[in-house]
């Protein structure tokens, strides 16, 4: 992998917790430097580790916001 | 890469596209015949190759929509 730099910026949510301790997360993530972005992602217990998850631009949690509002949880 | 079988079961939301075409979605997918999952994940335009992703359970997809109810997009 490239070198990677990032700041947690904001915690958001706690998405769950597994077996292990490992939680899935909602923060605000800045990478290499740029400005910050939404982001969906496994972390280890004490945040050392990430496991994989997908950034999501405001635009792009806009409309995952309104798709979820027309869903039954 | 382990064997890997999907199937998507409900194309829910494209959330954005990027200028190769390659579209972040969120979609209900079944992995390896299992219940299916809520699925944010980057697709090639035909669907035949996937970047990385996350998969939510109900539970955490519910977490979810609660948190962003509580943030101003």
């Amino acid at each position: 992998m490239d070198k990677l730099s990032y700041e947690v910026l904001e915690h958001l949510a706690v998405l769950s917790t597994s077996p292990k301790g490992w939680t899935k997360e909602l923060n605000l993530v800045s990478w290499n430097e740029r400005p910050a972005k939404f982001d969906i992602r496994e972390w280890s217990p004490d945040h050392s580790k990430m496991g994989k998850g997908v950034t999501l631009s405001n635009e792009e949690m806009t409309a995952l916001k309104k798709q979820l509002l027309e869903i039954e949880l």
